[in-house]
């Protein structure tokens, strides 16, 4: 019978009810990581002398078998996969042996470890990713310092800029996205085991101890709160949403590119589909379901948050219907960053397009506005009067067509003031407008050019932390197992 | 080569790329759906002489062979169901044949049509369940019309009540949530086939036809609409939204009145948990679960309002990752109604429990301040502030008490306008209390009796409505049928 | 002293503390409403004998006194509008008949039939809003029976359609709002009175009576149930976002449709803002924030979702934070619909623009793959996979074309099988195209001639039902008046 | 006419449109950051020589001048605090000079600097507000550390704990709050300004220098991210939903233990409410409002990431109607830490009942099971099979009652492998119990003091970062007060 219920309950659930509790499927996510945790426990345990040598090394064995099986050799009747593997390694090494792995410990902590160790390991390799898709949007702009194109706001025609600096603009939001991130791995890497069930343990246990030997930066202090909170899985889905926002945006841009009417772009092939009854089809789907994801992350968001409300310490059952949210935002977030850094990298880019379109919109009325107030000395609010009254008649304007205006309404040609055919005329030349655009921040391609070094430099940086990380896992990784095969 | 995309494009998009846009996962729940719509356009298409005799009987045979091999027959190669399941029937039945079936419809009506069919299924399912549920709790009220126990309000003990009314407060709203169900059922049950990708078709098509060998009530008129509209997932959300808040506020109570401190019920072993620790522990993990699957619901509403916010008409892929949360929360949603109906079913009552509850709190107090109204004509606000006064002293008041605090108050003794120890004495007595209390709607055991009897009558429409949709829909499968064999 | 705190409570709050509790601003919108429910109640009471005709008269004439004086009258130092109003009623007709007033009730009843009285008078409102709206899509639609555009899938050119085909797509889902908000409504107008705290009352009250003084429609019965549910708030929220999720669609599309890329329409200049900086700018803020609006809207369910999630029965202080999140979003909505409506009716049609734009995409594509079938008798399959192929080369096919490609898949030349250059022609004729498509629900102008008609007889029949409605609410309105002005 | 409209666009909208797209309510929020945004650009724009030093005297004169009226001086059918503001200098200046305050810059740079200066402000308040709770919370520990108690899984009695350990666990959790809201203010103290509508300006404006005179941290670099992004705003919400689900965790626990049944605190009455009918209730209204503000605040979250999702870049409308939410969540997250504080400090906690409640349930069980452990030997998993048996007979097990089960389940007494009668009271006494789990994070009082020291320090390093922020602003505070003399 089953070794959990066997003493305090003396009915079984019906397989209806076992669906309903049973964690099994989103389990799938921490077997190794349970196995590990197991390990560090048992050794733990072992140097503390808590357990027996032979137990501790037929246990450790035991693990080590189980893992060769995998998750599938376990028994699905069992709620989870803590007490199935717990269940599964009392048959191979006897009830005597098997029975004393779970000492100092209860499921509360050890699947928080477990979960900790796999977010931690799902957001290194997001990382990265976002790092690549960083790389990616970088590269591209690279290409496109002089190539020139309208800014948008509002939907509509604003002002030229390149190509460059647009891409470069959602650089800059991804590496906020990656600043983010490494904060929510930070208070995710820490050890929750040694809590047990809330109230720790009166066995000798040392929490450091695994710390070290499971690569957790630091200890949770109070053992309740240790295994009640969840707010590292928040914070890591609160990352996700503003990534995934910041994604949605590139896709919406990606959308409207591919469009027949602006035609900026052509995805390749690869990232398209077609249509069943209309052949002539090239749809941008990645690029929409891109977009879709947003609305899953932040509903999974949104689910795990109204979950934790007011729940009473320390663990409730609710907690378990929280992680699956997780793990599904996690793999939509990750092939969503990879997907956008496969489509910028291979997307066409119809410069000749992206240059016409400026001929719409009149978008150097900014620029013309401004030189008027360069070379006539009139405020820049009687600039934008005149020159948006230009804009209302839908034509662009000559000379004379301002002198007409500025009579009206300042009853003096601003040709009299010194404005001259030839100012219009380079006001009204996009590369020149955006040449002049060389403040910190702007399209100009100088300009364009030192940004792209500055976040090549950040990224570099970003890159290094990261494998600082991965070279800190992998020694506590390779401790684990000397540690494991000295007690074997 | 894909069927679909040897035209069109030239290059396959890698497995990850795959994995990002292929919605097999979810189309397993339309699989059957998909056979049946396929049936009903191929019969249609050859009444209406859009397609041959031979071709016909071809593709129906076809499909029954498709139909018996099952999903996992199919390529999942393939982006989703409907394309797999044309390439395979193309396979069966070579594509001179198999081509045709696709002729005057799109996968965009097509996927509309199967989600509407399965969703129509999995509402008739819930509403009988909620109905069962419904059942279930005028069944548990009808044993406890004089179980006294405390009510509350701001979970403080407020005035006496018996569990019948507390459990036919529940009743009342799941009543509601099935009169919502019934109109997304309306909703759900409309005919998109025929608007094809949007525009309709130039084939002769007849679009009431396949709604009545479907079983649909009715056709979605306007093409555009028919295919881009997500608004009856959104309506069926809602209100699986609005049941998980009123199961999770059941849930809420199941869980506290399980608590050492309530001890009013103890739940069946089979609806409890233990823990891995603790071996005393007896938990309500599934009332825990059913209150946590709320957030899980609200979640998959939030993703799917996120996700169709702001799409341009008609049909955007977006859609596609919509119905996966539709799906999911329908699960969750079914399972955690029939979880409720268990566990009202087999709980059992600690009735001596409810009723010494009573004994803290002070819970006749309004009753009191009632008497003292009736009896002395003093207004209502007045003998709030008299009884108010006892009550802050802490303990039960006697006549002399009241007589003291209404000196100060009202410079007169209430004895002196007829108060007597008596009608005090009746005013604390709960059960006094709660026969009192007989207006429509109240605790008064004859009056949950006919509150028993009105749900019972309402439940038993409800019954008879669902009972008479399942006919109509059976007569529609039979038609189906028939025709299918008859152009077989 | 504050005449709730005074009997039970030492202390009062501090000004921080009573800003947290306060719903005084919230609670301006139930005022109105407010007095109406005393009235009803009052009248009701003296009715059943439970109050003396004087005082009756006396609480009357204070409460039309009151409703003069406004809200700003109140002390708002009092946490709601309930107890405020009864204190000022007490402070016009002294304790001793103002005291009376709450008798046989709470404000638990009283603020949840507030709500219902003030919602159900915008939701009424709102469907007539609604109303209007569509009546502006078909008014306009009608005059674009024959205006042809781009129809789109996945923001794509697709298939040629009319801007009356598009519109009325619009105008489908719309009227499916109504249907909903309908529902709403019917759940909103039940009357929660003489269920008090929630133990309803040892007075005889009369609950049919008050219903049919407010014109409620009926009586909800279980009187726990009728103060603890907030169902009807979940559900009309539930309305609201989807029919904001509708507006955001089409807020899209107005705003995508004032580009200079596509350049279909020009909002009137009152739904239009230029910028600070940019003089040329003309913005379509009005749709943008229409779009917004929506995340607003969603935003307010989810909080009241949240809120309600997991309250033990009956009354808890947190439904309080819900209300104002209802009248947040009503409002929204409301003038969302508004501005749609606005937008719709003044809008500029570039004709011209939407028929040029179809000599970009190919969009007769899948006309031209129906008609080789019809021509030649080949499947569908394979006429979309020679006409796909003619669009990968990017130009539109002659019969040469065909041929060649023909020849490669199928060996054998299409005009062999009797397709003619004729054919050809006729399927790349968008006006053409569109004829074809006149099966119900289709684009052609006699079907969306048809549509129309349809639309407005159902529209018709929606007016109809709201005059109704109003007509039996302006009827209790005057038994309320009839029955306050005898008992003055 | 309006200075905005006047050159572009023709009519003005009406009264309705107005309310619709004014942002003049939320923009009271951000008026005083606005002046100084104004100053310190319109100080930058003099020392780059863009403008002249007289107009530069006068604009500053004219901004102290319009800082003293007050946002109720501005002319509130502008549609926003920017363009009323310079409307207003405009009158008090005159166009010539006044409409030079606009020059190199937009209201999309200008709105984000503001909404970030004041956010920033809003931060600094909260870290000192939640630092102030937890300060509380630690206060409160220190006097409790031998206050025995339940503790809860799943709401059940599990194991004895102390008041201390229960309230450090909470402290625990708020201490990460504080990190995570560093973070948020580190990402939000960045500079916009010099952005412009998106692509920078020709005029050669320094940006660091702005950022100096503001306080801001660095600069944004890429001129579009800078007017784009409100990624801060869904960072700084997503802190606020961590947050509060933290606190609705411990208002559901106050609210328990205020009910009859818990009966361990007794509220303050400042914090607390009655009944308008139930004259005796004391309600913990505003611990209830506290937990339903979290889903106020969660709903903020949803709306501003339904609203950022899918914006085309760069400034869209839609970002206008982000900022309220931000505004009310904060709002409601710094009162709901206050109300947290403020009831921790007061309330009044009832030792006896803590202590008393220890006698049900059975929760030295699991120390009963290690002790069993660690005299005889046996497997944690037997004894815990042993010891749970026990439970399910409901009492407290005798040395002979473990025997037999013992003998059993084993085939042998325990007693015979060396537990005796003396180790089982040991085991169940709580106190005792309490005392072994001293190990890192558990409840033993010489382990809950220590963990007060630690918070505690880490406490005061978190007060002194806050200092040193502060008085980086104020310095930047000066310089800006110092040049605007200077060029005043």
């Amino acid at each position: 019978m089953n070794i959990l219920r066997r003493g305090r309950l003396s009915v079984e659930p019906d397989r209806d009810i076992n669906n309903f509790t049973s964690s099994m499927e989103a389990d799938k996510r921490i077997f190794d990581a349970d196995i590990e945790v197991d390990k560090a426990h048992v050794i733990m345990l072992r140097e503390q002398n808590i357990i027996r040598a032979d137990d501790c090394s037929a246990i450790l064995s035991g693990l080590d078998k189980l893992k060769k099986e995998g998750i599938l050799a376990l028994d699905t009747s069992y709620e989870d996969v803590h007490i199935a593997l717990e269940a599964r390694l009392i048959e191979l090494v006897g009830e005597d042996t098997g029975g004393r792995m779970h000492s100092a410990r209860s499921r509360n902590d050890e699947v928080a470890a477990c979960i900790r160790l796999s977010l931690r390991a799902e957001l290194l390799d997001l990382m990265e990713e976002v790092h690549d898709l960083v790389s990616a949007m970088v590269n591209t702009a690279a290409k496109h310092h002089e190539t020139i194109m309208p800014g948008y706001t509002h939907t509509q025609h604003a002002q030229p800029t390149t190509l460059a600096h647009h891409l470069l603009a959602h650089a800059g939001a991804y590496l906020r996205d990656l600043e983010r991130l490494k904060g929510a791995y930070e208070r995710t890497n820490r050890n929750p085991l040694g809590a047990a069930a809330f109230a720790s343990t009166g066995f000798p246990v040392n929490r450091k101890r695994t710390a070290e030997l499971l690569g957790f930066d630091s200890v949770i202090e109070n053992s309740m709160d240790a295994v009640s909170t969840r707010d590292f899985m928040i914070e890591s889905l609160g990352c996700y949403s503003n990534l995934m926002t910041d994604l949605s945006r590139l896709a919406e841009e990606l959308i409207l590119w591919s469009s027949s009417e602006f035609d900026f772009i052509e995805l390749d092939d690869k990232y398209s589909s077609t249509s069943s009854i209309m052949p002539q089809k090239k749809n941008p789907d990645i690029a929409e379901l891109m977009r879709a994801k947003t609305g899953t992350v932040d509903g999974a968001l949104m689910s795990v948050l109204t979950i934790c409300k007011a729940l009473p310490y320390s663990y409730d059952r609710d907690l378990q219907e929280a992680t699956p949210h997780l793990w599904r935002a996690t793999d939509n977030v990750r092939s969503s960053v990879r997907m956008a850094q496969g489509m910028i990298s291979t997307m066409k880019i119809k410069k000749e397009n992206l240059e016409s379109a400026l001929d719409k919109g009149f978008m150097t009325a900014t620029e013309l506005a401004d030189t008027i107030v360069r070379t006539t000395g009139i405020p820049f609010r009687t600039a934008h009067h005149i020159v948006g009254s230009c804009a209302r008649s839908g034509k662009i304007p000559t000379l004379s067509d301002i002198d007409d205006l500025s009579l009206n309404i300042l009853n003096e040609k601003l040709s009299d003031r010194g404005l001259s055919e030839k100012d219009i005329l380079e006001a009204l030349d996009p590369m020149g407008n955006i040449k002049k655009r060389s403040v910190q921040g702007g399209p100009a391609p100088k300009e364009t050019k030192r940004q792209v070094t500055v976040i090549g430099r950040k990224l570099a940086g970003f890159g290094e932390g990261i494998k600082l990380i991965r070279k800190k896992i992998t020694e506590a990784s390779v401790k684990l197992e000397k540690a494991s095969l000295q007690y074997s």
